[in-house]
């Protein structure tokens, strides 16, 4: 008899064979091997039957993995397994909690004697929030402290929009990093490799085997950084809509509700925005672009949208922080801070303490800029974000492969968005380009994200729910 | 904005513009991989979402598995989805046509100008019907041919059983396999690995990955191998219950008609038996052991329940041989075969072909043989099948491991069977072992597998039903 599906036993019992089986000496290091395959085909069916698992065997799962010990297609299937019959809270908590202890963490917090605060966006097209929030809150008293992930996408990350600026650097070691945040008050580096190592691994994985979408593990992956991080009090901001990862309120109040509960049984405190991604946030997508946007913003001239989203990040950020203040008292302080130049002033130290020229005409600027107008007089219905996006990503603005160069100076800016009513040949929005033919083409693109009608969309603000 | 979950494109997304990366001469290469990998995430996804694939694209994913560009954790996270969401007929057809495509086939009716028929069993303790089957239908003129796999289990399989055997080669060429069915009319070999690579990397993912009872991939796992053997009519054996695969009628039903619509639509007449695993077959459990009552049934002298499989079996093969007679027929046939001596002389022309001895006092013995007998008078109301063959496993009659070496001497022999009424001291079974030690374990594991009552069960025959 075999255990081949040829034959009459479980798999389960073929494994606690060989779990039972005793190697000579020569035979013990494969057997060690032989156990821990074992051990975690037993973890994968047990999630497959939709059990729960207890923090031991998700941490030894996790950290397993690792090391390299639970290979690839294990994880793999366990992940495909957890998209059918999820994590509960505490299993989450248990995968968050692995995943931090995988590697290194950071503890601002205690190296600068403060209640530290951290920002973090599920990102979307045109999102600079982080470049503008931290000057700000750092203006306001408040040491802000942040790493940021590299990845794919439409446009650069914030790591590509401050390499836009000439000079600056964003891999500065633990040390530099604690030490400019202790005497500037803010910055904001690249994550080190030593942060998380099992999320980069497991989100690489996930990557290409249909099981990125799963709420869990998104909030896992995320919480992990955030925590690993060190930060007190953090504050999310979750992206609805068309140009986001949640495509509804809905999936979006379910993800942010687990970062909260993420945050509370670590004992952090969590605040989760939940902000509109329907059409890109402010009026620029593309490094420099956007970089230029958050100097405008600064001054005060900032597109509404993105002013707006802004304040309520500085906000909450300063309510959680240790001034003891209210969300109101802590927005009325982020409109002085702009007001008072305050916040400019400390946008320009921190971008010399990294290295780079905060001049907003040293930053790099595209040959060719085209006009997108309107082909009739209208009010815009509608302006897709995936499709700026996507214009963006063509022109060059972000990567298509993990290793792909970006340029830091193409991309869109949007002059109208949701609401605006436009007459026929009004500038709807310019393209930045490299070249005339990707220029046209990122034209025709942008164009094609316009909807126009007779009557105004309903008008809602940018901040869509705030959770808890 | 990048791709990791905390940002806010869809992997789907992602995996498109992959997709239509270009890279330059020197990237052509690893973009034809990665092109590969971000398709076969596709397949994963769709069919996570409930898709059905079409034949190519289960095709693709296959054949790139079994060439090595798909890597094993996408498979493995495909076979979860599956797990989920199945795979209907038409999908189950192209999987097991693409196993069969994997790899080299046998066409043996082309070669001996003569329908072919082959006969397979899902494997349970005790099952040695091949050895029986094959030599009775040679020596009703019917060519039979059969490969078999080797795998883990209780007690050996079909080629352990063969090799217990002194001199017994399980090793043929391809040529000398058909040369041998020719000329004598039986042959059962080891299966070449040239034979369905895909299922041999399949099944040892699935092994570890919580994916082995998935009904359409163990079916498709077995008919790759019947398809690829290359006979024209198969007759295949599902054991229902404790000690089987299919624990009960309902799922057994099920893989059987799943196995004879994949065989419908490859061309091939398939019929299935489903017959009872809640007790070891026959009375021997090991290998030499198995041997011994093979002889004996083939001289007319085998337990009930073998004797009557084996008649079922031969009875079939012999009605979709091109002898073109019924299943009445058939059995009458076999009887004679047994009664005349003709099919005991086609088995010792079969194993002196492959090298063997066939001399029942050539087998192996073992040192210790122990009896195992009845505590108190009463019926036997259950002999669990699972348990002797635990018993049989510890006493090294199986494999625990894939290199393990099997003991061809030691078994048991479990002379009492369900409905039996015994007195106090009865002889049940004996265990035959290397040592006293092994012999009381054993002998102890046995007398457990036994249950007793005051009424005899409710009596069934062998055969539960045929499938169609």
């Amino acid at each position: 008899m075999s255990c081949q599906p040829s034959v009459s036993i479980s798999p389960m019992i073929c494994q606690t064979f060989i779990v039972h089986d005793r190697g000579d000496g020569a035979h013990r290091r494969q057997d060690g091997r032989r156990r821990q395959v074992s051990r975690a085909a037993e973890l994968i069916e047990r999630k497959r039957n939709g059990e729960e698992l207890s923090d031991e065997e998700i941490s030894e799962l996790v950290l397993g993995y690792t090391r390299g010990d639970v290979p690839d297609y294990q994880m793999a299937a366990w992940c495909m397994a957890v998209y059918f019959k999820g994590l509960n809270g505490r299993e989450t908590h248990a995968l968050t909690d692995a995943m931090v202890r995988s590697g290194e963490t950071v503890d601002l917090g205690a190296a600068l004697g403060r209640r530290v605060v951290d920002k973090h966006s599920t990102g979307g097209v045109g999102d600079k929030t982080s470049l503008a929030v931290g000057p700000i809150v750092a203006a306001c008293g408040v040491p802000f402290g942040k790493m940021s992930g590299r990845g794919l996408g439409h446009t650069g990350g914030t790591l590509d929009k401050l390499e836009s600026i000439p000079g600056f650097r964003v891999e500065l070691s633990k040390d530099e990093f604690v030490a400019q945040v202790r005497d500037i008050g803010l910055a904001i580096i690249g994550q080190t490799g030593d942060l998380v190592p099992a999320d980069k691994k497991l989100y690489a994985l996930r990557d290409v085997t249909a099981t990125v979408d799963i709420v869990p593990l998104i909030a896992s992956s995320i919480m992990s950084k955030k925590l690993a991080g060190g930060a007190d009090a953090i504050v999310l901001d979750v992206k609805v809509g068309d140009g986001a990862f949640m495509k509804t309120l809905e999936d979006a109040r379910i993800l942010a509700e687990q970062m909260v509960d993420l945050g509370k049984r670590a004992g952090r405190e969590v605040v989760c925005l939940l902000t509109d991604m329907d059409q890109p946030l402010g009026h620029a997508v593309g490094n420099a672009l956007e970089v230029r946007e958050v100097l405008a913003t600064l001054r005060g001239h900032g597109p509404e949208d993105f002013t707006e989203l802004v304040l309520d990040a500085c906000a909450r950020l300063l309510a959680l922080s240790d001034l003891d203040i209210s969300v109101d008292e802590g927005r009325r302080r982020s409109q002085r801070a702009i007001a008072d130049g305050s916040a400019l002033a400390s946008y320009e130290r921190w971008i010399r303490a990294q290295g780079g020229d905060p001049d907003v005409a040293a930053l790099p600027a595209a040959p060719v800029v085209r006009e997108v107008t309107a082909p009739h007089r209208g009010v815009v219905t509608r302006l897709g974000a995936l499709d700026v996006g996507l214009a963006a990503l063509e022109l060059g603005a972000g990567r298509r492969t993990k290793d792909g160069a970006v340029d830091h100076a193409v991309g869109v800016v949007c002059h109208a968005k949701r609401g605006q009513k436009v007459a026929k040949k009004h500038v709807l929005a310019d393209v930045h380009a490299r070249d005339e033919k990707s220029a046209a083409a990122a034209a025709e693109r942008v164009l094609a994200a316009y909807e126009f009608g007779v009557e105004p969309p309903r008008a809602h603000g940018i901040l869509l729910d705030v959770v808890p």
